[in-house]
């Protein structure tokens, strides 16, 4: 039985977070229950941030109506706060996740609050789950900055493994490692996440890779080797931060389950649905950066075309 | 002590050999002169295959004069067959490196002879080899398609191994195991390079990786983890395959030294000055498909950027 690897989708967040046109409702809806029917099994959906902060996430409540259509994935929405967390609860979202910056520089700039107060906002968080057993409220914390900073520059992994054990022992269901600017590089992917699986204990770990510098992928595969099996990736690889010009978005999700599917791991993925979805995606927001090798190369001959379920055989080598 | 690990330049062979435009041979020389300035040490410098296959090429004699001022540099030149190692030997190389194919369906293809009829041409090469010894001759030998192929799909591994170990014993110095098409991946790099390194013994082994499908730095940090510390890749991701339509070129030379570099591993490698080149050659290109993330984003700011040329390694083999 091959081993599986999980992509979750963040291009309806991560991804057109900084596209130029807002996406209508009915659009964002057609390329979750689309990824649905490609085979991806979690998506962040949208983002509970202020619709003055991102316009783009204007229609967060509208979009929750989608949920019932979704069922059978793990639809999860972002919250920059405890007033996110309320809203995407009170939308129905059941998986919420809480970005906090292990950079002070970069919290300052992004919430406006130090890593400290942004850890006292996740205790807020926490008591509102607490609050929710019988919803069974899921909540990923992600570690933005992990692995360095654009405006500070290098982040210290001591402090990295601190918040991860703050978080982990205060209450999140999930860590996310984030490598939000695209400085990580394979040797530091493999020093950093041994620890953070250990501190993470039965949580499950997810790898969060900007393909800033072209390490994206390079990162995905140190972290297989480290022992995670589930990472964040955006169709056509669209993303970027304001606070990183010139960056390209999270690593390519049609590239990385082409990778994944490589070295024999199930992702349940259709790669091909993947590509017609992102010809759409592509026609629907215009002048974006769009990335991708599949995209542009195509699959090898030695790619087995067989259906994928989520139960999908590995690829003979 | 940081361990070195060698880029070895093919953007001036793999690179051009499909460039539109013919690059003059004083462009060749800046490029190959510049390539030393920042810090490359070895560099293929031209192919000794026949003009009127690839008209890029019909310089090659002439780019030998070039040699003297490469002094400290390895350069090293393509030779598709016997009469072409003649030629370079001729024209003052004394590295050549002599490509077959795994694959029976590019090997007819691309050299029209069968992989068993391209290894008795490496036998007279080998014999010429042996009439050079006072010169020194060293003989590199590429192993095309030794992760799959365009044409014939899957290769099998142990005819990639009974190659390798046919050339290793049959005289190469050098081998050189190349992904041409992009199909390798992280998975089958740590499969098949443990038994080459083996194969090899105290030859070195090379890795070549294309970057077609978006895995060719992941394949190289698997390389790394076999114990692989030499590759070749091309400035500016130039390069691409006749079989592989809508293929990127060779792994990009900046963005490999950024993540060797990043790694701890010393390359020599002054990547603003291999970024100030490449702008050049862009300029004397023209038209054709550049790709990197480090020409796109930036170095990040936690780059060291002090001078890196005392860190050139010295050249075995």
């Amino acid at each position: 039985m091959p081993e599986h690897a999980i992509l979750r989708e963040v291009g309806l967040r991560d991804g057109i977070q900084m596209a130029a046109r807002f996406l209508p409702t009915e659009r964002k809806r057609e390329w979750a229950l689309r990824l649905k029917e490609a085979g991806l099994r979690e998506i962040e959906l949208t983002s509970f941030v202020p619709a003055k902060v991102v316009p783009q996430f204007a229609d967060a409540d509208a979009l929750a109506a989608a949920l019932p259509e979704l069922s059978g994935v793990t639809a999860s929405a972002l919250v920059p706060n405890l007033k996110g967390a309320e809203r995407a609860l009170a939308a129905g979202f059941t998986h919420v996740n809480y970005v906090l910056s292990i950079s002070e520089a970069h919290s300052r700039s992004n919430v406006r609050r130090s890593t400290d107060e942004a850890i006292a906002e996740f205790e807020r968080i926490v008591a509102l789950k607490r609050t929710q057993d019988g919803r069974g409220l899921v909540l990923g914390v992600g570690l933005a900055t992990s692995f360095g900073c654009t405006l500070q520059g290098h982040v210290d992994p001591d402090r990295v493994f601190e918040v991860a054990a703050k978080v982990a022992e205060g209450g999140a269901d999930e860590l996310i490692v984030a490598d939000t600017v695209g400085y990580g590089n394979p040797a530091q992917v493999k020093t950093l996440l041994p620890t953070i699986l250990a501190i993470a204990g039965e949580r499950r770990v997810v790898c969060h890779f900007h393909d800033t510098r072209g390490l994206g992928l390079a990162n995905v595969a140190a972290a297989l080797d480290a022992g995670v099996r589930a990472f964040d990736s955006s169709l056509a690889g669209l993303g970027g931060c304001p606070f990183a010009p010139g960056a390209t978005g999270n690593i390519n999700t049609e590239d990385a389950a082409f990778m994944l599917d490589s070295m024999g791991f199930a992702t349940g993925i259709d790669i091909p649905a993947l590509l017609a979805l992102r010809r759409d995606v592509e026609g629907w927001l215009g002048d974006e950066r769009y990335s991708g090798a599949i995209a542009r190369a195509g699959l090898p001959k030695t790619y087995a075309t067989a259906p994928r379920t989520a139960a999908a055989p590995a690829l003979a080598s």
